[in-house]
């Protein structure tokens, strides 16, 4: 099999309406770093008084681009800044010449924009290994600039698909006692087309006026509890990044304890890491792991990771088999506290084990009703304690074999 | 796809000529736990003075028999042992009626033999979650125990088969000056039919006159460093048990210290656990993963079942594709201490990268000419230290899908 085209059975109807974030500009170009015919650059140019704010792999292997960026990520600056991704090389394990990249495309933005190098973000994505032919994307920072406009964020979306079949936006608007406040963001991630990895991108955008400390806070607490929670295959890329800008341009200043604006943010992350999970390679179904009762929320966490990276719990869903053994074996081999006798298992509603055995009034027919939904929601109880973890996952099918391993003929 | 039968193409040539061992016997029967038409029960009698070793899964969901054969295998005992393995149900999580299947067992086999209880131990694979109907076992003990013969092996290790593609044995002799020692043993591992998961049991037998305490130590030891160091999958059975009998028929004596004995068993492990790796669930390459210069042996194990472990790995290698980049991800996310720069990455003889990056050496064709093997090693050489592990692996195809989600229809 070679390249599939088809988009995932799991994608939103259409891409949301993003509405504009005053005080951030967009453009996309064709500068041919990998494809052909299609957009694979994207500038966003945040205006001054921007506050910046990010989370990155903690891969030991992490991408020039990542480093480069966590380097700058923590200063405070009353400069703009720039945001600029290519899609088609991921500028990983490339040496000292990843370094020069990175260098060479921040020098460039910032002698078009006026920026300090300091202020300007990169991020690459896809290839890894293979030199980044950077020459192609300065060329165009020229023409990137000249285009920057408002209402271009859904192009800039597309723009830094690699394999994804969709492209990923999410947005909102929070009323204040002061005013309201717009949020906006995309991401990519999941693919298929060269060698590369499973790469997730993110960036978001809102015209609140908030401290680099209170956004940073924010989105680290936040991306715990969304982007930090899903899972396609338990393969962590060396690329993965996720920005956040705060232009201010609404005049209304928010903390990190303003509980609306942070509600209406966790939305906007939880829908865009949804989307890449159902963009996930090969993705047929939609599951979300709840585990409660584990002994601490730690060991919770352990125990959904087991289950939801689980190649057989994973095979079982993409066969809608209601297979709970399955379940039970992640359980018992993640490493966290467990006891057969206190574990509870649900598909959706239907109660399916308890006491160590299956429950009395589990029918192999309501499972299996309930494995042919698209969305499936895997509950598990220890019955040790409180704590209490989800995350959500895709299952594993022929699609992601074909993706990753059929390719290349 | 319904059922695959074909026979791995990892097979071995044939089944090895098992030597008899003196003070063991075997018998099989067709109890019909859950297959028809085929033998699906093993019993595997030692005559008194034999010393017992075994390892068992630490899973937290570990099955009723596991329980029972960690209770008893660390007591000294003069009498003989039994060993009484069914395919078919894995009598795991099956609450209290799971122990009184094995107490049922074990009581009938006592009876028939007159061994006490304590010295019967109890192995079941195959489906979990569902009642084992033990009285088909127990109906076919005095049947068995009238059919013990110490040739027959062979048929003993195909009893005990579930969605295996061959039947596992191995083999040795040590010559000592004492005299002549042999040792055979044989395997189970991973599967198809039934929703079950990939279960490991591993039967040795030798006629070697050792302790109990330091057979157990040869046991843990090499165990450690075999069928520890093998993953089809990354998950692990309720059921995995390797149990070791010493009958000291040869009135050799060994110890612990006694390398010659020690090498051979070795030997004997890794062979089971390199068939167990070469029957993975679709199965058609067979991988061993070689990391050196690690900051310690735990880092290098870490690194080693990450990239073993990773389904971008895996697939890559199925799609004979030399995709180091995916090697340098699984390092990099596999939480052990790494450094980009110092990386180096093999294939075969083949240096592939280093210093950060792809070598100036390597050619793509010389990658993927070897990727074409159906054995392929992956060196990685940290560069950080002295610590070293190797684990050994197969690819991820969509045969593993098959097997795992397509079989209900």
């Amino acid at each position: 099999m070679a390249k599939i085209t088809s988009v995932s059975p799991l994608a939103p109807e259409g891409f949301p309406e993003l509405p504009v974030i005053g005080g951030v500009r967009f453009a996309s170009a064709a500068a041919g770093v990998r494809y052909a015919g299609r957009t694979d650059v994207m500038l966003a140019l945040l205006d001054p008084g921007s506050t910046m704010a990010g989370v990155f792999t903690r891969s030991a292997t992490r991408s020039a681009n990542v480093l480069d960026c966590q380097a700058k990520i923590g200063a405070d600056s009353e400069a703009g800044a720039a945001i600029i991704v290519n899609s088609g090389n991921s500028n990983a394990f490339t040496g000292k010449a990843g370094d020069g990249s990175v260098a060479a495309i921040c020098a460039a933005v910032a002698g078009a924009t006026g920026l300090p190098e300091t202020r300007v973000f990169t991020s690459s994505t896809g290839v890894i290994g293979e030199r980044l032919p950077h020459d192609r994307i300065t060329s165009k920072v020229g023409e990137l600039v000249a285009a920057l406009d408002p209402g271009k964020g859904a192009e800039a979306a597309r723009a830094i698909m690699t394999t994804d079949t969709f492209p990923k936006g999410a947005c909102a608007t929070v009323s204040l006692p002061g005013g309201a406040l717009k949020i906006a963001g995309f991401a990519k991630g999941s693919g298929m087309i060269a060698p590369d990895m499973a790469t997730m991108l993110v960036y978001l955008f809102t015209d609140a006026r908030i401290s680099r400390t209170d956004l940073q806070a924010l989105v680290s607490g936040i991306n715990a509890r969304t982007f930090n929670c899903i899972t396609v295959d338990s393969d962590t890329s060396t690329s993965d990044t996720l920005l956040m800008g705060a232009t201010g341009a609404s005049g209304v200043d928010v903390t990190a304890e303003d509980t609306a604006f942070a509600e209406a943010l966790e939305g906007v992350f939880l829908d865009l890491a949804h989307q890449v999970v159902k963009d996930g390679e090969g993705a047929t179904k939609f599951v979300t792991v709840n585990v409660t009762g584990a002994a601490s929320d730690a060991d919770a966490r352990t125990h959904a990771l087991a289950i939801a990276n689980s190649p057989l719990v994973k095979t079982a869903v993409a066969g809608e088999d209601p297979n709970w053994g399955r379940i039970v074996m992640a359980v018992g081999k993640s490493g966290a506290a467990a006891d057969r006798d206190t574990l509870t298992i649900r598909f959706g509603d239907v109660l399916v084990a308890e006491n160590g055995w299956v429950a009395p009034s589990y029918r192999e027919e309501d499972g299996a009703a309930l494995m042919k939904e698209p969305e499936i929601t895997i509950g598990v109880d220890i019955g040790l304690g409180e704590g209490k973890a989800t995350v959500w996952t895709c299952d594993l099918t022929h699609g992601y074999i074909s993706i990753n391993a059929d390719y290349r003929s």
